[in-house]
């Protein structure tokens, strides 16, 4: 779903969240010295500065400019949120997945993703299967169980509504690297109070 | 436990690290206009090519600068890591814990930690309760239980090993607002074969 405005303001912002998620690569990787560092800082700074000159104090998710069918700030998906990586998801209400790629700030053991960020994106695509569009679901419980480490680089995660018993749903999920699942899941999403009848 | 080479390496990269952090909120708040966002991409692609003018390709833990006790690059406590909040860990072996701060950053619904987020910090919190400086243990599975949500702001975390039955450890956790815990977790965590005797 587009529409103009949101069209021109992805134009705008989200190259410049593309643009510090390679800069927290570098960041990540750099060897560089400290007059190289230093000066790079004050670039960065100054950037930050400009930034700043108009913001928004409040939760990003009431964002007026965010008011679209994008979820802007959101950790996971927010395609102007740098500590996104950022996941696309594709599919309809009760199945989704997302092709995904995580660079080297997202490692935990050497070459491998962070346990943690492979509970990051569970708990999100299991809730976003849970959720339709009027009807956000939030997680009461999940649980994850790792089967290998996964390697940094090209990865796959799906999930799937198992079934719904009045205001909980029990959705399952894994991540895939090009050998098969590394992680599954399986968690009970809650309708919020203020979203029911 | 610090040392000279370390604390040198630290002195230059933290700040940079933090920066970015900086940079990453003002990214994520900004509402100004398209030609002062690009400006800001213009400077941050800029610190980008300075740092990556001499950077490590391979895995970050591995990096030759990392050879210390800290742990560089990590997506929860890496110091030169801007995605990671940090934690800054304390504590003894079977028990541990960190006072830290999420921003705006980690936002999933309006002015609350994304559940995912929550797991991430609860998955290296048990984890590191459950290993010893010589043998990390690398998470089996981990259940997380929403109580109620997670603001924004200053946080609490503790972890505490329950048992270790061979090369399984069994350890719980939470996260705590100033008005109590928020969030539960339970893990399992095992030695990995190249660790066990």
């Amino acid at each position: 779903v587009s529409d103009p405005d949101t069209d021109r303001l992805a134009a705008i912002f989200e190259p410049l969240a593309q643009s510090v998620r390679e800069l927290i690569d570098a960041t990540v990787r750099t060897e560089t010295d400290a007059a190289t560092v230093a000066a790079a800082i004050a670039e960065i700074d100054s950037a930050t500065a400009r930034l700043r000159s108009v913001q928004f104090d409040g939760p990003v998710a009431l964002q007026p400019i965010a008011a679209s069918r994008r979820t802007w700030g959101n950790a996971v998906i927010g395609l102007r949120n740098p500590i996104a990586p950022p996941l696309l998801i594709k599919g309809e209400i009760g199945r989704v997945w997302a092709d995904f790629h995580l660079g080297a700030a997202y490692e935990g053991p050497p070459g491998l993703v962070h346990g943690g960020v492979i509970a990051l994106v569970l708990d999100h695509i299991l809730g976003e299967a849970a959720s339709d569009r009027q009807r956000p679901r939030f997680t009461g419980t999940i649980s994850v169980r790792y089967l290998r480490g996964t390697p940094l680089g090209p990865l796959h995660t799906e999930a799937t509504v198992v079934r719904t018993e009045g205001v909980k749903t029990y959705a399952v999920g894994h991540i895939a690297d090009d050998e098969g699942p590394t992680v599954e899941a399986e968690g009970v999403f809650i309708l919020p109070r203020w979203a029911r009848d």
